[in-house]
């Protein structure tokens, strides 16, 4: 596979550490701590039997089902198994030379354009910046690019670039015929209107990646989506995509989550609470730098000399190290907010790990 | 999607044709008729809740299965979200220039080369021969062809190539820097010792295609995988595939529907008694030219002016028919090897058609 430094491997986690994988309470992977809806769960149960049978290869109910969820014509997606084959397909039909990436950022950007043989183009978030996007990014766009890629917010910082700078990136872009791909896969997770959807038949240099996995906690189904208003840089995609990418399951998920609004109430509304939780018991904590939060994760940086990491494995708690993120270091790490009572112990272990080595 | 010339498109069907989806008999998809085991289904209600995780990255447990199936080290394996993945990266892995194809053959390997502007030549199998490859696709192979594709059997004739020529064709496109695919997507259906997976590694240029899905009913569900001795190349073609590819339940059916003995042994008897009847049965009228098969599913040629697969929509059986093969035309049909008492009602249902139309 591309690459191995993400969150959520609490597998291979557990067999080299040779912790009982059931006991792994994982803040690596930032997933919906409510779980799959249960609609779902019951929908896929009931719908077993349809695994016996190609999905359709048109994909006609499931696109009319993400349609109404995203309020779109179903003409502008492109469907994904898991965000991932979007974003390496989005890359594989533009065939970008020069592709500009923020760092840090999600890392599948930065695989899916080597996949290619593309360039990669750094722009570089600042921590005197709190790692928002400047307007000098508008100087990193000009004829010699072909793709930028932003998170938005942004894994794993949370920011939120906001509505004024995208539209100024997408029309300098537009300009010097620049794919612009914003992924808001973590956007389901807050209220506000921050999504750049409704600008696809704007811009057409435009296209919006989103994962429906992380909200409806189903990661391991496997569903993501593009949405783009140009019909034909949407069908150079399509076109080399394999058939019958995307699972049953992932359909019969779909189709009945989206529809589940207590579900999608009641997360956002958890997350909401849970996050201001985490965000200011975790800020009470001296020796860690603890980054405003806007979705369902939270970005430290902790200032004594300590593995993190290390030390809340041997308490069977799995967080992400950023490391081997581009512009950060092993002082940075990210937690995903789960359920109250994990929460409450993760804080309570991590003050008392920062107890011990504080004064060493 | 990359093409809509396949088989299997039910939904498709039943919304165009307004026939009730469920009422559909469908002998256009090459799937078990016996359905999925028994085993896989219980495993995955059982592991439902395993889909709130990300799947293992390294895929660790689901390789040692295949591993074991295949009786192949696990190093040797390329995973896929189906067979028809797999084939698109390893194209897009070898980005061939030239491309010796089968007509007829499986579609996929044409939209595979076409994503990636290869150039396709096209060995024709002849009507004369029964379809059968013959000695002089050796001269087919020369330094400007970088991949030749050999489905085995073919599909839709069923045509079953010698391991000898096989042995033959891999000497000489060693000779000549060319990849030789073998896609043995349809032998598991069959006993015997014809699969050429055991040359592995003593051919580096061979990479062999299979697909779990036909054999273990779950085409929903999507697994496929190639096999590869060279593993400079393997790493190749993994290097471009995005993460997380393979989703739980796939994962699950794997794990659980390899070891399944009786299914598997149950299966090939079952397919072996009713292909034959099937075949007997089809010969016996005398309008067609029937084909013999080797796995699931059936060639046949139709002489008289008739439009078989409209015919027997109007009476809710769908099958394939083989106007848009490179090769074929619209006399030819294949057929799914189903149940007994599907088999008996389509041999009825064929068999009325053609009496009506046989005088006209």
């Amino acid at each position: 596979m591309a690459s191995f430094g993400h969150g959520g491997n609490a597998k291979e986690i557990s067999r080299s550490n040779k912790i009982d994988y059931d006991k792994i309470l994982d803040f690596s992977a930032n997933i919906n701590p409510l779980g799959m809806p249960l609609s779902v769960k019951k929908a896929i149960i009931e719908g077993l039997d349809e695994a016996q049978k190609y999905p359709d290869i048109t994909y006609f109910e499931l696109k009319g089902a993400i349609g109404e969820f995203e309020n779109i014509n179903k003409e502008n997606l492109i469907l994904g198994n898991g965000a991932a084959e979007v974003l390496f397909n989005v890359v594989r039909g533009i065939n970008p030379k020069n592709t500009l990436i923020l760092a840090p950022t999600f890392s599948e950007y930065e695989e899916a354009t080597k996949a290619v043989n593309g360039n990669i183009i750094y722009y570089k978030l600042k921590e005197e910046n709190n790692f928002y996007i400047q307007e000098d990014i508008l100087d990193n766009i000009n004829s010699e690019l072909d793709l930028i890629f932003i998170c938005n917010p942004n894994n794993p910082t949370g920011v939120i670039t906001s509505k004024d700078l995208l539209v100024k990136i997408l029309i300098k872009s537009n300009k010097n015929n620049v794919i612009v791909v914003i992924d808001e896969s973590f956007l389901d997770f807050i209220e506000g209107n921050l999504s750049m959807i409704s600008y696809i038949n704007e811009y057409e240099n435009l296209i919006i990646i989103k994962s429906l996995t992380k909200f409806f906690a189903l990661p391991g189904i496997r569903i993501g989506y593009g949405i783009c208003g140009n019909i034909l840089l949407k069908e150079k995609i399509e076109k080399i995509s394999p058939a019958w990418n995307i699972n049953i399951f992932a359909e019969i998920a779909t189709k009945t989550g989206t529809l589940d609004e207590n579900y999608i109430k009641k997360s956002i509304k958890y997350i909401r609470a849970e996050k201001e939780y985490l965000y200011n018991k975790l800020k009470e904590i001296n020796q860690l730098k603890v980054y405003e939060p806007s979705v369902n994760f939270i970005l430290l940086k902790i200032h004594i000399k300590l593995d993190l990491k290390e030390e809340l494995l041997k308490k069977n708690i799995l967080i992400r190290s950023c490391s081997n993120y581009e512009g950060l270091d092993n002082s940075y790490y990210r937690i995903a907010v789960r359920t109250h009572e994990e929460n409450t112990k993760l804080v309570t272990d991590i003050r008392n790990i920062i107890e011990i080595y504080k004064n060493e």
